[in-house]
């Protein structure tokens, strides 16, 4: 048995630098927990003049050498919270072959190419931890990965980027439009100066796919993904959802087809106000879970920050080191069901549409069959008279997304429709 | 290596036929995630002539003699859903010390006598595994054993009895009485016949043990938590919650205290409607929970029922059967902290007391200096005129419990006080 548990970390910025600081002060509770205590044996940084002596290390912990580091006998655990495809993967691909377990944050890497980190901790027989890549703080991985084992899970439903979670709940609680919302947000230090990773979905899509991977046991990575942002969505939709009794959240939405595949999403959509979903503002993270057996479960936390992806790092440090103290290794990846990813046109959704129409006769009628000859039910119709224009918003039932978006484009045709002012996906 | 698990099941009523449905019906996806088809050898009963012909089993599998199935050499793991105390501490003491591995959903056990199973567990080297006995189907027991070991839990409030849950929403959204809203909760299956164990705060308390020892490393009994039921609370109060922006929720709450002890206690409380738990409505369950790093988190679903159980112990089974064909043992409990429990009368909480006074001149001084004589500082009062009387709410700041216990009892003895219309605490 080792005398301790010896880590070396990738990255020391907001993440990191919190690590390095809950093991310090965490470093009884941690030895307890782990049965041997944690050894920090070095930090890799990019800059190496940067003053780091707030930090309760010896300064010749720091090393610019990253791939040096990983490579030292010595380590026993790689910890990586630097992000970004490369060099990440170089780094965790040689440690997790070298039978060096690595614990990381890094959801672009594994949306990306999860696969090849899996295959070198198979080949290495060494553990691949991930919790703090969705979610934050959430314990939400581990549960889909072990606990809901004996359950078929059906649907994955989840605000996983805190950014447009923020924006979006201060549109909702103020009227605000998105600009003003996202200015707001930046102001606040919510949103990054370069907010498109964020407000595009890209950070959700990859979080769906980590997401649908570990839920439905198959492979699903980034590219895989229907991905829309949240740009377009305006005042008046926020206003729209609030006069049918709903919200819009930015939600990924991984769940399985009726033919046995799966569909994986981002996009915004209307939820009502009683869902639990609804209920989730600020930066706050939830994601809800439907499974055969277990019903409805919901996870709720913190997204991002330091100290919550501190946390879950330090979570997975527990389950790592003892996995190495009594020489196991823990439940490998499980991709065993190969599910087909449908394209998003065949994924069976909802729309409500709000119309700007002439106010004439025969005008509902046309709009009616329209969506009939794309085979799309329309569930409730409102129109009200504006003078010589008329506002029609329709809420369709089930369809598939293609044939809904057909009857969109078609309805932008129609000389007496002024203006589709609003298309959004409704869900629950 | 094996080449199945084989399971012995104890219990055949809602839950273990669940069970015996869930580990027919899932067989494949089981085999495909454990690494081993699962077996099911034998099902104690307590009456041998019940007709089971719905079930997907052969009919020697049952009998009635549980201990001797227990012993059977052939058993892998025993599935323990009898619930009380004895003969079942009999049957898993027994399997346990014979290496067999133990899962099981008896809250009132584990709260009563967990340190005998975890002792015996330790003895034969097997698992002892119970997520589905605290708030059924939510993966809660592992995130909290597990993920969350590298961060330092502070405080657990948890809404964990569904029963009570569903009275006090259904008092809340419709201004019943208790009596009234528990014969609503019995006319539809969510109360039992004799709902003693439920709405006294029993069940829960049991519950509250569990999840203290869970997330402060340290062994809580059930004797060790203090508990009020539900059955004093009264449309009145729930009118004056209303007022304040408040709802009431039975809540089980494990916190540690200033001087390195935990407190634990169940009782009902005024929340305000903006926290997470206070959405948390029917026969549903939540538990939240705060750390140092992680921050606020929340796990909600189903506490109850057949299907959600039964999820939970195949989500136990299956790491158990992974562990026995890897030859390994989970994580034991650890209960290395050994943490004083308080008193509740040491528990810093705040009051809510209404009461109907006399309307003359000096009754609010004569209260307020009661109050101060007890060195509770006041938040708010209210006081609002009814001809010769008049109603006086107050809400008090943080004070140790008995001190504000100590100045009910003292208001109670003033001439002018007519009556203490209601006393709560108030949580968050």
């Amino acid at each position: 048995m080792a005398d301790s548990v010896k880590v070396a970390l990738l990255g020391c910025g907001a993440v990191g630098s919190e690590v390095v600081r809950l093991l310090h002060e965490q470093a009884d509770d941690l030895t307890a927990r782990i049965g041997a205590p944690v050894e920090l044996v070095g930090i890799a940084v990019r800059r190496a003049g940067r003053d780091r002596s707030d930090l309760p290390v010896k300064p010749d912990l720091f090393t610019t050498d990253a791939l040096g580091l990983v490579k030292r006998d010595d380590v026993d655990v790689v910890i990586e919270v630097v992000g970004g495809i490369e060099p990440a993967r170089t780094w965790l691909v040689e440690a997790l072959r070298a039978g060096k377990s690595v614990i990381t944050g890094n959801k672009a890497l594994l949306a990306e190419d999860g696969g090849s980190l899996h295959d070198a901790a198979a080949e290495g027989g060494a553990d691949l931890y991930y919790e703090a890549s969705v979610a934050g703080a959430i314990p939400l991985l581990r549960p889909l990965r072990e606990s809901l084992h004996g359950d078929r899970i059906t649907q994955v439903t989840g605000i996983v980027n805190g950014t447009t979670n923020f924006i979006l709940s201060a549109m909702d609680a103020t009227g605000a439009g998105f600009s003003e919302a996202l200015e707001e947000a930046t102001a606040l230090g919510y949103a990054e100066a370069d907010p498109t990773a964020d407000v595009e979905g890209f950070d959700a899509a990859a979080k769906a796919a980590i997401l649908a991977s570990l839920a439905f046991h198959t492979r699903v990575r980034a590219a895989d993904v229907y991905r829309e942002g949240i740009t377009e969505v305006s005042a008046a939709d926020v206003a729209s959802a609030k006069a049918m009794g709903c919200t819009i959240k930015l939600l990924c939405i991984a769940g399985r087809t009726a033919d046995g595949g799966v569909s994986v999403r981002v996009h915004p959509a209307m939820i009502p106000r009683t869902h639990p979903l609804a209920g989730v503002g600020e930066a706050f993270n939830a994601v809800f879970v439907e499974a055969e057996a277990a019903g409805q479960l919901m996870f709720y936390g913190r997204g991002a920050g330091g100290a919550p992806t501190a946390s879950a790092v330090l979570g997975d440090l527990v389950a790592v080191g003892r996995n190495r103290l009594a020489g196991v290794r823990a439940a490998s990846e499980s991709a065993y069901a190969d599910l087909a990813v449908h394209p998003m046109g065949e994924v069976r959704t909802r729309y409500h549409v709000s119309l700007d129409v002439a106010d004439r006769a025969g005008v509902l009628a046309s709009v009616a069959g329209v969506f009939a000859s794309h085979d799309v039910s329309i569930a409730t119709v409102n129109q009200s008279g504006r003078g010589a224009e008329a506002s029609l918003v329709i809420v369709t039932h089930s369809a598939p997304d293609s044939a809904l978006a057909a009857t969109v484009a078609e309805l932008r045709q129609l000389d007496f429709v002024r203006a589709v002012a609003s298309v959004l996906r409704v869900e629950f």
